[in-house]
């Protein structure tokens, strides 16, 4: 039984001329007057279906052939041959085809031939990858964490596993995640039911337990022994806000490395972008043409003049400045010290540079407590990367390698020397410099996908009253 | 400035007579008579370390070098030349070192270079990766992970990330832990608060959130549209049990195929262990060396004859004949139906067959409510992989893709249909016979590197009581 894919199939890795068993389910049907039917039939292992050439010469050709519906799976045993129609090079004429699930009741099948909505398809989580458009997601997502990992064990970085339960918060955020055993959920469920003591709460572990923001402090340790070393998992944020770039859990890809500077790091960064982006064309290009086709048609473009397009490297302050004179009116007032919004990176990275941005040497006042104190006492040494429809995709930074200045840092953030004890032995035996960055993985998805909403882009997203599937 | 890492350097990888620029950190340093020293210099590009030839003529010879201890990071320019040692083929005669991060007090360095034991350095973990041991560690798992991308990736699988935070409970299993955010927490830390109503223990997702137990769910939804796919990603168990081989946090790979049967994710699970071994013997076997003289000695023979080994495939009716005539004390009772414990498992593998045992076809009341019920309506069509010295290190099954049977068995389960109301749709609409399994990273780790507990594995283990880092 000579099992082949679809992709094997349309690729040409099968000669013509073979019998091959094929399975899959039924994209479409269409029955000709001369007893003959065609069906579309997919794998998933492209964005193509396969012709199958299904005549009333097979046993259950009326009994079963002509009741097939979308959705309904089947194996095939037939001969690969040129097609002579005009949409396709190659079909298969089938000898059996034997049905192996039906669908249940086909005017109620949630997924038809017709267009869905995005929205109407998130309801759905469990059956849109079997849709073109989250078919085609998932190959492109496989093709770009596959050769991140490439990329990054070229340049001698290795993988770390960094721990997801953490006692420590990262970023001094509060929008963290509790982790805790069963029995405290009980506890909640049953509000009359006394606490023996406050330490209830932190059962598991024996103390406060969280959802990880990152790995970075982790991959710090890491970095300090193995020189290169990266993350890839998922991290989490407790973020109540309902926009189409915010996901509770999203993964995070995140290398860190000793000796390089921020300098280094922006190098990485952009090269790492343009090389993954690069081979996503070439890996993927049928799964593009068919999101160009059905929702950015401007994508290819994009995509094609990525790897030859100029990142521009400003400073903060520069950015500030073209912000206060470009005589916009944003909503969110702007001036040196203050965060950028979204409305600022959008007229930075789409109308004035109408490039990727990289903002270098942001205030101290908003970066976190780990960056690199600049000379000027002011700023450290960060870097954003912002592109044109999604904003920030990267944020990195050189980190703070020497003990007095993090200690500084740590005060002026209002963050116990104790909780780090760990982080800071890092700068009291054998510091190096040291930088890395963070590449949000689903941002990364729908700059290339050109997808608007980021729920579309994982599998079973996360947010807000969302946990469904 | 001709920046190249220990590793170019000690396989050829860089001409003799180069001038180069490396970094890292001193592991040991040796002075001679003649007024020169000798520095042991890595970074962690590989297990072995560089001899640097340090003499007086360097200007800070007498005031720095010779206040070099292990652990300081330095910079050094040199020439790489012959070795007349015999220790080493390849040395670098510095022309300048640049100490870049002093120990703060070499007495209270943690890491010294004189042996520690694994207990030691876990209470370290944030410098246990400066040590040879647990550098080899973490360039093995590195080298494993990306082989079992790598392997997947050849067979046509395609990488999906599945939520970590979930509503569902796979494995029928109260082990879990729960997901809130801080809000929740507050009221934990302060009992005399009164909750407003219960829903408040649902918070952020208005449901009752957990942390996955598996993908696997999740994985065939995506199976039952693009073939094969596989997760790659951290699990949970909020076990209590304090042992070598659990973690509350460990990392599993579940493939996931459609169209395959029990005995084709067999031979996948098989060739995948084989092939990912060999590798390791080819990338890393310097590191596999190191291993097997300070822990195992035997690591090598075994690691070099498991891609010939035969695993031997045994009904699970027939392993408990033979757990019940081998006139072996037992502490814990075996008969058929019930499952077996470690010491079966080690009876089986290690003293009966000496090689990795499948059991197949065990009881369907010992396993979960998801594995395909055989003919004799009494087992299902699972299967279990057991390793010497570890037991298992896989376990899978065929699904039970016929949504009667599957009812049957929710309903054994005392299970509610309503919750698996989107696991159930997939045998409603299209369903396909379809097999998939977990493998244990961390399980696979203790066996290919012989380390007996699995919290050295893993860069920062997380346990009950044990969130250190």
């Amino acid at each position: 039984m000579n099992v082949v894919s679809v992709v094997d199939i349309l690729s040409g890795h099968v000669s013509k001329n073979t019998e091959i068993t094929i399975q899959g389910w039924i994209r479409t049907r269409r029955d000709s007057k001369a007893n003959i039917s065609f069906l579309d039939l997919y794998d998933g292992s492209c964005i193509n279906s396969l012709q199958i050439i299904a005549c009333d010469k097979l046993h259950n050709y009326k009994n079963e052939i002509l009741r097939l519906t979308s959705g309904c799976s089947v194996i095939i045993v037939g001969i690969i041959v040129k097609s002579i129609g005009i949409k396709q090079h190659i079909e298969v004429i089938a000898k059996n085809i034997k049905i192996l699930g039906w669908i249940e009741d086909p005017s109620t099948y949630p997924i038809t031939a017709k267009k869905h909505t995005m929205e109407y398809l998130r309801e759905v989580s469990h059956l849109r990858p079997r849709t073109n458009i989250i078919g085609a997601v998932a190959r492109i997502r496989d093709t770009l964490s596959q050769s991140i990992h490439n990329f990054l064990h070229k340049q001698g970085f290795i993988w770390i596993p960094t721990p997801i339960i953490t006692a420590c918060d990262t970023e001094g955020s509060s929008k963290m995640f509790c982790v805790s055993t069963s029995e405290t959920q009980q506890i909640l469920n049953n509000p009359n039911k006394k606490l023996h003591h406050t330490h209830d709460a932190y059962d598991f572990f024996s103390k406060k337990a969280f959802l990880t923001v990152s790995g970075q402090l982790n991959a710090e340790a890491y970095a300090c022994a193995l020189s290169r070393v990266y993350t890839f998992g998922p991290t989490f944020r407790a973020e109540y806000s309902n926009t189409n770039r915010h996901l509770a859990e999203f993964w995070m890809i995140e290398p860190e490395a000793a000796f390089m500077t921020l300098d280094d790091i922006i190098i990485l960064a952009e090269s790492l972008l343009k090389n993954i982006i690069r081979i996503l064309l070439e890996k993927r290009s049928d799964d593009i043409k068919y999101l160009a086709d059905k929702i950015n048609k401007n994508i290819i473009t994009i995509l094609e003049n990525f790897s030859e397009i100029k990142f521009n490297h400003i400073e903060y302050t520069e950015a500030i400045k073209l912000l206060e004179i470009c005589n916009r009116k944003f909503n969110n007032p702007i001036h040196w010290g203050t965060d950028l919004f979204s409305e600022h990176e959008k007229y930075l990275s789409e109308e004035y540079f109408k490039s990727p941005v990289i903002i270098k040497n942001s205030p101290k006042n908003i970066k976190a407590f780990y960056m690199r104190l600049n000379d000027d006492n002011k700023t450290v040494a960060s870097m954003d990367i912002l592109v044109p429809g999604i904003g920030e995709i990267i944020g990195g930074s050189q980190r703070e390698e020497r003990l007095s200045k993090l200690d500084q840092r740590l005060q002026e953030n209002c963050l116990k020397q104790e909780n780090y004890w760990w982080y800071r032995d890092l700068r009291r035996y054998g510091t190096v410099p040291h930088s890395g960055f963070g590449l949000g993985f689903e941002r990364l998805m729908i700059y290339v996908t050109g997808i608007k909403n980021i729920r579309d882009v994982i599998p079973f997203p996360r947010t807000s009253k969302n946990i469904n599937f």
